[in-house]
């Protein structure tokens, strides 16, 4: 008989058997069925379950979804999860769910809750805001032996790699990992074995700093400390993940000339969506005027060949794309550090290499077009506009994001809609300015 | 007096002080300063270096400064160094020196190099490209007590916060965390404090399976298992990070038209970076074709009233910029999963909101651009096709990667290129009908 899976035991309401299958499932896992079935199934399975247990799976949810399902349990069970939970996990909850369901929830925590509640103090992208305040701390003096003993009688939590060195005053001077205690002498004293060197950071911290120190000295686990070295909490990798990933949104928003923003879409309100949008398409649209004044300017070559005006869309479209291109080339490999700024020269050589035999097919292809729709003359026009614009583009989209950098602008900034609209004016310049020398004026 | 830094010591070459400041420093920060000194400079310090520190600084250097090192150093020096690193670190740097000295190198490194050599025939976008070879392996009879005597005897790798439980047929069935051994009391067998449900990987499962995996389950450490179960190497997180740096350049250039390449930018050669982005291009000018057959079925009122013609850069751009900036709200949503497809209805009442607002205004700015350039006919036709346009142009935004995802197609294909593209051709057929319909043509 084949075997059912969660997902259809929840449905089938058969709770014995799900505890059991959810015994030998991954959290994650658990986490992923859950949010499969209506909710009711979610609250019957969780009410069920160890609050252990049920806080593995929960904190594997995404936050949403988290705090519906909090929210539907009864208030001394949802409490009873929270603490079972780590301080940051249930703090980043808290923080989505009514304020006034959560000062309840908060209450019936007893102590982890008023630590909790400190962390909700924080401004969620900083330092203090990442941190969960479970670490353990040991003294100087003691010896290995000593300190396998505390570890035996105080279970530590998982993400306890490192055991922090605390000095008489209580500050944090140096650090020891698991592997140090499982290597090391018992009787040698931690003093000895601890690295003093340890890397902390100030609660106040923006998290793309935290991010990148993590990414720089392949950190596991960083500290956080006040201003007397007092250690306060401790930030693990996978809380910087998320960042890592959010820093990429950022990007990708950037690339489309939205300035970003903090929530995820359907979190997002109507104003919120309208505001980071509205003054990038503003001042795209002053760009956009050069461009008219270029057609105005060249109105007596346009109604002498009105034929000239079919190729507008197609010759500063393929230029905009082509600056696109090149632009989102070089701009992700300066935000990587693929590239650095005295790189320009060799960019700049191979892009205009890239651009020549770029240009010189779609020349080719448009001309073929000019000569069907307007005659040689407008098919020559076409195609030697074409290869100026699509060298003119691909340089274009290479160079701003350099100079931005130089002048310390984030090259972000050279999106897509920007190059498109400084290039559709360019491109404009061009096409006239050929025509009139080609079709004589 | 000041304290001169590593990169000055290395400037005043003087040996003796640069060893004591990097034993004081983190790996990273030396690499850091290392790279700012001309390569002479490099070899003499990590010459005198003792090989465990060299491994660690060079680790923690860009493959290509650390290949350029590793062949000025003598080979001995160089194969003492790659000894010492972890497996994978070490096939990484030797897979891109030439060939020749790579086996050079590989012969002086005895058993590592054997090992290395293995690790260098996998795909590098595979698990097996991404494992090391470091590993602790534990018995399944053997007792907390046993285990800890034989780590104090053998010292584990930095990374072993895992140990693997092997079965008498040496297949991979359980794991036991450092956190285990020192809670858990000494004279418990590893049968009966292991974690069961190990996931492991074959060793030619892709790099973003991988990675997708360590995201699921919060891994720090995957096992890698040949057919036989048997443990062939451990992919640490940390490999894993770079993986996502690595997908989010291919979303960000899949944005911009360009399909995705394996090389760094500097690394491409002049047909990867043509061949990358033509194909698009050209597919973008037949979408173009429609715009200028659009263009060229209204030519009649085109001239008539050749002011028209001045306000279409800012129309079809701006409804370009609209839909980009909509598309990638949306694709990235998509991707990261703060959308599902079931929520496109939501997304599309919100950007119909969105939209109106957006196109209201613009539609208002534009307007009186038009009555300057054209007169109160001109001004109502370009306004009233303003907020059209960027009506359509956010809802195709929007609706595009929903559909395509819906046909189980990429949805980042909704690029910045595609869209600007299609929202000309339409924009214009918005435009004149518009135009015709108020100017009575």
């Amino acid at each position: 008989m084949a075997q059912m899976t969660l997902e259809q035991q929840l449905l089938a309401g058969n709770i014995s058997r799900m505890v059991k299958l959810v015994g030998r499932m991954h959290p994650a896992d658990v986490a992923e069925a859950l949010i499969k079935v209506p909710l009711e199934k979610q609250v019957a399975l969780v009410t069920v379950l160890p609050d252990v247990m049920g806080a593995l799976v929960l904190q594997e949810m995404a936050l949403p979804d988290e705090a519906a399902l909090l929210m539907q349990l009864k208030p001394e069970k949802a409490a009873a999860i929270l603490t079972q939970m780590y301080t940051d996990e249930a703090a980043d909850v808290l923080a989505i769910i009514p304020p006034e369901d959560a000062l309840t929830l908060l209450a019936l925590m007893g102590a982890k809750g008023t630590q909790v509640k400190k962390l909700l103090a924080y401004e969620s992208d900083t330092s203090g805001g990442l941190m969960a305040t479970e670490f353990i701390t040991i003294q100087e003096e003691q010896t290995i032996e000593e300190v396998l003993r505390f570890l035996r009688e105080h279970t530590p939590p998982e993400s306890a790699y490192y055991l922090y060195v605390e000095s008489k005053d209580r500050r944090l001077v140096g650090v020891v990992s698991l592997r140090t205690l499982v290597t090391k002498p018992l009787s040698a004293k931690v003093k000895d074995v601890m690295y003093r060197e340890v890397i902390s950071v100030p609660e106040d911290m923006d998290q793309e700093e935290v991010a990148h120190l993590f990414d720089k000295y392949s950190f596991l686990v960083l500290p956080v400390v006040d201003e007397k070295e007092h250690l306060l909490g401790v930030i693990t990798l996978d809380d910087v993940l998320d960042v890592a990933e959010e820093e990429a949104t950022e990007d990708i928003h950037k690339t489309a000339s939205i300035i970003p923003m903090k929530e995820a879409y359907l979190d997002a309100g109507i104003w919120t969506l309208f505001s980071k949008r509205i003054l990038w398409l503003l001042s795209l649209i002053l760009i956009n005027v050069v461009s008219s004044q270029v057609m105005a300017r060249y109105e007596q070559v346009l109604s002498t060949a009105i034929a000239l005006t079919f190729f507008i869309p197609m010759l500063i479209g393929t230029g905009g794309n082509t600056g696109s291109q090149s632009a989102a080339l070089v701009v992700r490999a300066l935000v990587t550090g693929d590239i650095q700024l005295a790189d320009w020269g060799r960019v700049f050589w191979k892009e205009l290499v890239v651009g020549a035999v770029l240009g010189f097919i779609l020349g080719l292809a448009s001309s073929v077009m000019g000569l069907w729709r307007g005659g040689p003359a407008i098919g020559l026009v076409v195609g030697l506009t074409m290869v100026a614009v699509v060298l003119f583009s691909n340089l274009l989209g290479m160079l701003l994001p350099f100079i931005l950098t130089r002048l310390r602008i984030d090259p972000t900034v050279a999106s897509s809609p920007l190059i498109t609209s400084i290039c559709d004016a360019a491109g404009l310049v061009i096409y006239f300015s050929i025509a009139t020398l080609i079709l004589r004026f």
